[in-house]
């Protein structure tokens, strides 16, 4: 009989790194909520070096729904500061590309897609927070969702523009407990490396949410018991924004689907 | 006998705006420390945007040296978040020209060298300290200078790279009383509108300085009695970083001449 020579690796307690080996080399195609609990995961935002000084100025007018992470070099596909020795390419256990506003294709490797004039950016994450508040003991209403996190909102908030680039803000959703707001308000805020203190608390009508149930990111959800939304600065946006801008080119990680670095969460 | 029609302008108690306003019509060419006392000051830089990209990364990289406050757009001459209304092509009392790493002129007023590919940045300024630190009751030696600040000083602190920028390091130094020091660091690092807690405490030589007394960007200082020497990074490093990497063209303000800011130190 020929020995066991199959491998078991604990995704949960795995490191960033080995969360990247494993999308690299196509073993890791799925979500990474919850994997790799230790370590920070950022959203991916990939343009042309034409439109990346407006990108990059973007995100330093609209800090919370894009705290920006690190960038490469031009035509560099290495993130030196997050996570040395990555390869933007394939780490990502998926990726999304947009062309003229428009999603054209999902693709787990964007080795044929790369040119030497795209320049990549890493946008700090609100999964980061999921400790944050697991911490604190923030309670919340009862979902099938991991961290009691929903899916994500097209809101009416509009960002502030930069050059070419404009769009509304997405969100992502807690339903936290009554009397644990102000708590899971105050613990975020003073989290550097996510997105920070919510955009809002409470009805998600006034931020143009039509239905919390219905997520226009992720799927539909169900709550249970009483609970007050808190609403979180989400690092989709920039897909929001490639979308309404019609920016010709960018790419960019599936909902979900993160770049996990080695910036441990301390 | 015909009436005085003159007016007295104290400009220590003066807004940042009537310091600009001042500066734009050439009332005002002189160094802005002290001034406006209860609004941030920032360092100016302008490049191309071809340059634009790989100088917003550089600042990313090194937040110390380069922390920065609001960029304008691509040709765009006012400052709209730290300063609705200005004009960057006249609000400072003087300006430097650096050409492929050699400074080659200073002027009043940059109307004429303006391009519609110049980008131009605010960075956050180590003069923004002095009432943090004042308020601390930290104590200087005694020098000729405002708030105990020395000059600015050429380091062997190599900044991070990003593209064709590079160089090092230029700090800001002030003479603490023995003892202070500690209490210097900690009230300036937790004080994210300026260039954060100390690059360096104590002797020069460990960060490449010769000599203390002749600083390389200001005049030769004097110090009177005990003193430990603390380094902050300084707004004076993207000249210096100019003239290493002989970029082709920077535009600056004059150390010491700063854009003074609608924001309040608090």
């Amino acid at each position: 009989m020929a020995p066991d020579q199959s491998v078991n690796i604990d995704l949960v307690s795995a490191t960033g790194a080995t969360i990247r080996q494993l999308a690299r080399v196509g073993t890791m195609t799925t979500g990474t909520g919850g994997l790799a609990s230790g370590y920070h995961q950022a959203n991916l935002a990939i343009v042309s070096k034409e439109y990346a000084h407006e990108f990059m100025v973007f995100c330093h007018r609209n800090p919370k729904p894009c705290p920006l992470l690190d960038v490469t070099e031009v035509g560099g596909t290495e993130f030196k500061y997050a996570a040395p020795g990555s390869d933007v390419l394939s780490d990502l256990p998926a990726y999304c590309i947009y062309r003229n506003g428009e999603l054209v294709e999902e693709t787990g490797d964007i080795t044929s897609h790369w040119r030497p004039d795209h320049v990549a950016f890493l946008l700090r994450c609100s999964f980061s927070a999921d400790a944050v508040l697991e911490e604190a003991q923030v309670e919340f209403a009862l979902t099938a969702a991991p961290s009691g996190r929903l899916g994500a909102y097209l809101t009416n908030i509009r960002c502030e523009p930069s050059g070419r680039f404009h769009g509304h803000m997405i969100v992502s959703a807690r339903p936290v407990r009554p009397g644990h707001e102000a708590k899971a308000a105050s613990v975020t805020a003073s989290y550097p490396l996510a997105h920070g203190a919510p955009i809002h608390v409470g009805d998600p009508l006034a931020i143009g949410i039509q239905d919390i149930l219905k997520p226009e990111w992720g799927s539909d959800v169900k709550i249970e018991g009483d609970y007050v939304p808190v609403f979180w600065a989400c690092g989709v946006t920039p897909q929001q924004v490639a979308m309404e801008s019609r920016i010709p080119e960018m790419i960019t990680h599936k909902a979900g689907h993160m770049f996990v670095t080695d910036l441990r969460l301390v």
